[in-house]
This record gives C-alpha cells, sequence and structure tokens, in this order.
C-alpha cells in the first residue's frame, strides 16, 4: 500500500509504498481520510518523546470497514480512571503506525460508526481535536449553559472545537488571537467579542469591558499565562491543555488563593469522553472548520500550512 | 476594657484601655484566649488590604456567652456560593476589631459551642488555622482515606492541622521543613517522613523512595513550587493556600496536562466549612498543637515569636 511515513530520523516524510499491515488481532480499515495535528508536526521535527522508525503517522481518520464508515478514537489503553490516562497509554501515530495510509489497523473498539451529517473530510478531522476540546471544555472545566468562556489562540484545531462545543452548550464566547482576521472569523461563527494578546493591555481591557469569565480553556501557557488570573472570576477555573508558548511564569500565590482559583491540566481523553463527544457533536449536528483539504500526495503544503501557522479550522489529507 | 490594638499606622500595638463595645444587634462575649495568625504581623505591619485604626488584633478566639464557652468563626459574610467567598467577605480582626480583648461584640452566627475536649487554649487555637486547613484538605483538595499527601512547610498553624486532620482522616502524609527539628517533630505526630526542602535534591529523592503523592497542600508557593509537579502523580491535586515564599515560575505546561494534574487555590472556608470543621475535630477528638501560651499582656514576646518564624504550632494569649 502507499502510506505516509518517515524513513529514518531527521528524514522528511515520504508518500511511497509501505508493507500493507496484517493482524489477526486487529481490524483492518480502508482509509478515506486523516487530518493534521501538532503532534505529526512535531514528530516529523524529531520533537516528541518516544521516536521510532518507520513511521506511518496520523492520529486522526475515517475509513470503510464491512462497509460501515468508521470514525477512529486514536487515545488508546486510557486506563480505569477517568481523572488520568494509564502508564500504558499511547496515541495512534507513534509508537503505532498510524492514520496517513491506504490502510490502518487497530482494535476494533477504537472504531465508531461516523456521525451520517459529517463529510468524509469532516470526520476525518474530528478526533482527536475534538476529544481535547470536549474533554477540556466540560469534564474538567465543568462548561456550563450561562457561563462566560475565554479561548485563547483560536484558529488552532482543539479552540475551534472549544468555541463550537461552548455555542452548542449555551455558553457566552469570547477568544483571543495574534491575528485580527482569526478573531473576526471566530466572531462570524458566534463568539461575542475577541481581544488581540499582542496588544499589552488586553487583560485589563478585558475585565473593564467585560466582566470576568467563569472558564478559560487555554493552550499556550508561556508569558501571556498569568494574564489569565486576571481574567477568570472567583472560584472560577483555568484549564490548559497545551503548551506552545513555554514555562508559566509570574503568577501570584495570592491571587490564586485569594480567588480561589483553579488551573486544571487536561489531554486527550478517554474512551468514555471520546463516546461523550461523538453524541455531543452528533445530537448538536456540529461540523468541524476544515481549513483546507489536500490530496495525501500533497502533504508538503499541508505541513507546511499548519508550521506557519496561517491555517483557521483543521488540514485535511484525503485518500482519493 | 483592656484591648490589644493599633492607634495609628506605623504604631506598634498596645494592650491598654478602650471602648467597651456595645451593640444591640451582635452578641457581647467575654474573651477567655485568642491566638496569632500571620495575619495579624501583617497588620502590625501595615502590609495588609483595607488597614484602618484604631483597630482591635485578632481573628482567633474563644469566650463565654450566656454561661456557654463559645468558639468563633472569624469568616463573616461568606456568601451563597460554595466555591468561594462573596464581595461582602470579610476576616474578623480587620475591619471589625477583633478578639484580642476583654470583650468581643459579633453576630450571633458566628458563635458554636466550644468542643469539651478542648482547653481553653486550645479551643482559641482552631478556628482561622482549623478552617482554613479543613477546607484546603478535604473540600478543595478531596483528601480521603488511603491517599498520599505531601504537607510543605510543616509547623505553621495551618499545616499542622492539616497534618492532624490528613491523619485522623486515614491519609499517609509527607512533610517538607526548612527546619529538621519540625521534621522530626511532625514525625513524632504520625508524619511517615519529611524532607527538608533547603536540600536541592529533595523532590528526586522524594520520587525515587516514596513515588508520587495523591495531594500537595502548601502555603508557600515561591521558587520551591515548581518542584511540587514532580511530586504529584497523574490526576493529583495541589491545593495552595499562602504565599509566604513569593511568586510561582518555571511551570511547565506539558507536565501540568499530561499529567492533568490539578492547581487549586483555597482560602479560610464557609459557614458549612467552619460548622464541618468542629464536627470533624470533635469527632476525631483532635487537639491543636499549641507551640505556647503567653498572658494577653506579654503579647510583645508572642508575636516575636512568630516573627522569627521558629513556632511549631500555634501560639496563643489567655486573657487571665
Amino acid at each position: 500500500m502507499k502510506a505516509l511515513y518517515i524513513k529514518e530520523k531527521g528524514d522528511y516524510p515520504v508518500y511511497e509504498d509501505f508493507h500493507t499491515p496484517e493482524d489477526n488481532d486487529l481490524v483492518k480499515i480502508k482509509m478515506l481520510g486523516s487530518a493534521l495535528n501538532h503532534r505529526d508536526l512535531w514528530i516529523i521535527k524529531a520533537q516528541y518523546a518516544g521516536l521510532r522508525y518507520p513511521i506511518i503517522l496520523g492520529s486522526d481518520g475515517v475509513g470503510i470497514h464491512n462497509d460501515r464508515r468508521m470514525i477512529i478514537n486514536p487515545s488508546h489503553n486510557w486506563g480505569s480512571d477517568q481523572s488520568h490516562q494509564g502508564a500504558e497509554y499511547k496515541i495512534l501515530g507513534l509508537p503505532d503506525n498510524g492514520t496517513m495510509a491506504e490502510y490502518c489497523c487497530l482494535d476494533n473498539k477504537y472504531l465508531y460508526d461516523a456521525p451520517d451529517h459529517l463529510s468524509d473530510a469532516e470526520a476525518a478531522a474530528l478526533p482527536l481535536a475534538g476529544l481535547t476540546a470536549y474533554r477540556a471544555m466540560f469534564v474538567k472545566g465543568r462548561g456550563q449553559k450561562g457561563q462566560k468562556v475565554l479561548i485563547t489562540g483560536i484558529g488552532g484545531g482543539v479552540a475551534l472545537f472549544l468555541l463550537q462545543f461552548a455555542i452548542a452548550e449555551g455558553l457566552e464566547v469570547y477568544v483571543t488571537s495574534g491575528n485580527q482576521d482569526k478573531i473576526q472569523k471566530a466572531i462570524d461563527l458566534g463568539a461575542k467579542a475577541g481581544y488581540n494578546y499582542t496588544d499589552s493591555d488586553w487583560a485589563s481591557n478585558f475585565s473593564r469591558e467585560e466582566g470576568g469569565v467563569d472558564l478559560v480553556v487555554d493552550g499556550a501557557a508561556g508569558e501571556g499565562f498569568a494574564d489569565l488570573l486576571k481574567i477568570v472570576k472567583p472560584g472560577g477555573i483555568i484549564v490548559n491543555y497545551g503548551g506552545t508558548k513555554g514555562k508559566i511564569n509570574n503568577l501570584v500565590p495570592q491571587t490564586v488563593f485569594w480567588k480561589q482559583i483553579s488551573i486544571i491540566g487536561s489531554t486527550m481523553g478517554s474512551d468514555k469522553d471520546f463516546r461523550d463527544m461523538l453524541d455531543f457533536v452528533t445530537r448538536n449536528k456540529i461540523k468541524p472548520v476544515i481549513d483546507s483539504i489536500h490530496k495525501i500526495s500533497d502533504y508538503k503544503n499541508a505541513f507546511d500550512k499548519m508550521d506557519n501557522g496561517t491555517q483557521f479550522g483543521k488540514i485535511v489529507l484525503i485518500n482519493n
């Protein structure tokens, strides 16, 4: 079969022949499409734990099995505790070969019927980012109708699912971005307002204009994180699911304890979270925001786009 | 009456005549004793929000009302939300005159029968630190039997209640201190082991020797806080109730979200927390650790002791 894989450390991925997987204990799915995550980019750059080669990229995917269109849960071996993943946890696409290939073999329990209202590209775009967003917003963030939520760094896959999920649940959504176009697009999708975090006064302006929020969901961390303490109401929650901007500094403990703020880390999600996320997406007829759809053979342009950070929504690879 | 009060900003407190309080809407309690908190020291140093003068010091106290020995809840106007205090919240002893006097006037709803198993000094030592510890350990920290908990900075009033409460509930307790004598005293009180945080390898040593903990309860913050991320197990909780060591720096977000750690601020407690704390102390026959008992007229030695940080347990002032 053809597959998008990295031959050796330091190599750029190739789309070339690869042995077709066969495993009697697993189900073989004929892939229709996959989607990019930052994780794939970090693996390409050899900046990820547990690298091994050759490795087929891809955590997200949709494909055909027994004439049914199946969506893949990439979150494997979660374990028995809903509060966190266990020691055997792994994400599809490293160490196991991923979804960017003609075929993918995996345990039947990670296959779910794809929601009917989604196109192949939309179904491919959903799994990893949708799961991460669902857990961060509802399981760890306990977001609920009537609350105000701030979503940082709008434009990325997880942030856009956070936006769509929060709006569907009846929260009032605010966003930040370093890019005014992305803020406008988020408002077009239903956000109440957006703030440009490159403006050093954005947090004070936010507080004056909007008051506080019940919940912040952040994927950036870094120097800007301390500003989030000013934005959140007493008793509020800040969920962090990513660290693209690096270490967190300058947290004033008196603010944390006097406002009784909770800072809660969240990553991926359990099997239950995935089922709940699919139910939520189906019930609310949510369609993932797609930045662009590329043929899998055109993967270089797709990865370049993600590396430049210019995308708004998921970048999808289609097999045919 | 005699009272321990600060006349004007910058003045050291005096124990002198003060007008006896009278208020038909409030209950007048004849004080038996009070206890020191760091809060009182910061007020003396004029390093506290909302300073006003003259002000009688003291948040903790026990006294007589209608021939019953009553203990005082210093946490006033909590409000309707259990998750945090409301905008009208205040702590007894600023802005309202406090407990270090012959008489104290306060709303009847903040008076509770003092547990019979406590001496006057022990009852005086309980309220503020006991409340803070109870909420941090059980409400915010969700500490439960069989868990492992690390309590930082053992020796202070809150930290020692945390130790006693955790042991009574059946948790396995570990402590840190910068002082080996305090560690030994904590072990004598039932802690499993203690680590000296002035040893830069203490966190690695802890992990190797003890594995991780389910819960950390910390009152220090500062540069050492980042080490606590190494100590806590995946899915674990770090509660912070104080910031004597200053700002929190160098938190690695990848550790926070991948381990799904919760960092939760906690302060004081609601009326419900105070009732629950009193019930817990009564049921478990917990006796506060007393560092020393001073006559109220000997307050200078008492405050000096707290300022030097040499105490192990609560410092109590007795009225007669």
